[in-house]
């Protein structure tokens, strides 16, 4: 798809909002102005089938700060396998409230004063597929990654991955040290909303040099994830294969499959990985950093691909 | 249910596993044995219906460290609004490998040195119900909560859970700020596998003297939060009245809706609130702080029950 067929979302919203909080701090307090991040339900739905017969599918309900909505239902839709790229993508579209939606809640619990509030905020995404595209159903059923015929566990979830994950590419990333240690600061400088409210997580890429190549911040890792390769996948940037990927917090089997369904090489994170991250990193050769931070950093998986400097 | 009914469930499982990493600092690196925190999918399935027409159903995948699964599974029914308390409760299994699932995955997929490595571990936990509970098929549907008439938005998630949260009681919870200042690092010299592992989020019940109550750790926040409250459930003490609740992190709707739900009246983080974290706590007169570290400390809502000391 073209970028100019995402106009229909709106512009980037403000991910902060603003409260008056009691401040303590010693023995004395005092009511200040603050700052918060923004969370907000955001629905995604696709829309596929051929042109005579199109259908409409919630796929999930996900709790985000606002913005880059559309960059959001890609990269998810990618990430967990519905779509192969953004070819498949005719169409994204926001809205909120359709009439289907008003038999799903109890009329005792009305409340007209709420209802009034906040009718019409854009908090549907309806990314529309191509009329050829066949929705991998299976990746539709939530339980994919981790229910399987071996029972569940951390294997299954490493066997569904792979049924679902594109061929792999050799892995030729390599950065240096010193490159390592300078983008944890780069990425702090340049995380806005986090400045503001000290409430959002970071994804960002950086290139083999330490150079920053996007950033995307949100209330939930896996969406900050999701808006950062929804974003190159729109630009047709996939697969990402000559960037390494920063995680703000800590590294989980989520984000590392996220990393895998979008090519990415080298993922550093400036807290702790899982043992399934670990995991999942050897069994697709994804280079996996932890605890980069104050001039040294972990290697769990690929260190030959880190040059001491 | 009684306590002993839980034995099926294996002791806690030790939340840690042993790996070797390459630890770059300065300008050496060295291979050394380090400890990560063990992510695992956990399963939780509920058996319901009366005697002669039992039936099982699927609610959840979770990525959780193993340990107090049946903790786990009760706290998420309970907050999930599923089951109403631990009386609801008849037994607790855990499993693995049901036949019923060998449809699910691609045959073709399949790799016998993953299948032989795990088959077995007890990652199903499925909670059988009395046989006149009737099951909230309204809080099963995932969507319940952000997707209601009045469109997809932060304030008709608020009315979903008011339409399933169990009658308020005046909140006359109070605390010095004295108090308030000694609780985090209490939970930090009780955090054992953070200890070992650096990669785990804890939550904790304190008495309104800073006396700590009780702790459950997770890789995932809300797993963290479920144990706990579903421990509190299983020793018949909920609601939780008189006890504050401490999350190593940031807060979030998610997180105050499962305090709601289990009657916590205080909630203190020592990362940042969401927007839709504060508006619960308004909405439901639940006193939240934030930032919660170094001396300081700030309230979102309720800061009369907060006694400067």
């Amino acid at each position: 798809m073209k970028a100019a067929e995402t106009i229909s979302i709106r512009a980037e919203m403000a991910g902060a909002a603003e409260v008056t909080v009691r401040r303590f701090a010693e023995s004395a307090s005092t009511d200040v102005p603050d700052s918060v991040a923004v969370e907000e339900p955001l629905e995604i739905r696709i829309e596929y089938g051929p042109r005579d017969v199109r259908a409409t599918k919630s796929i999930s309900v996900t709790m985000r700060t606002p913005g880059s909505d559309a960059e959001l239902a890609v990269g998810f839709l990618l990430t967990e396998g519905v779509i192969r790229d953004a070819d498949d993508v005719d169409t994204i579209a926001s809205s909120n409230f359709s009439p289907d939606d008003a038999s799903r809640l109890d009329p005792e619990s009305h409340d007209d004063s709420i209802l009034r509030t906040k009718r019409g905020a854009p908090n549907i995404v309806t990314v529309e597929l191509r009329p050829h595209i066949e929705v991998n159903t299976a990746a539709l059923a939530r339980n994919f990654y981790t229910t399987s015929s071996c029972g569940v566990c951390g294997k299954a979830s490493l066997l569904a991955l792979r049924a679902v994950c594109p061929a792999r590419l050799a892995n030729t990333f390599t950065i240096e040290a010193e490159a390592l240690h300078r983008i944890p600061g780069l990425l702090r400088v340049n995380q806005n909303v986090f400045q503001q409210t000290g409430g959002l997580h970071a994804a960002a890429l950086f290139d083999c040099a330490g150079g920053l190549d996007s950033m995307r911040e949100d209330v939930g890792r896996h969406n900050a994830l999701d808006k950062l390769i929804g974003a190159a996948a729109l630009a047709d940037r996939l697969p990402l294969r000559d960037r390494i990927l920063l995680l703000s917090g800590r590294s989980s089997f989520e984000l590392l499959q996220k990393a895998v369904m979008s090519g990415i090489p080298m993922v550093a994170a400036v807290g702790a990985p899982s043992s399934l991250a670990i995991e999942v990193a050897k069994d697709f050769d994804v280079t996996l950093i932890g605890f980069l931070r104050e001039g040294h950093f972990n290697v769990y998986h690929g260190a030959e691909r880190v040059q001491a400097s």
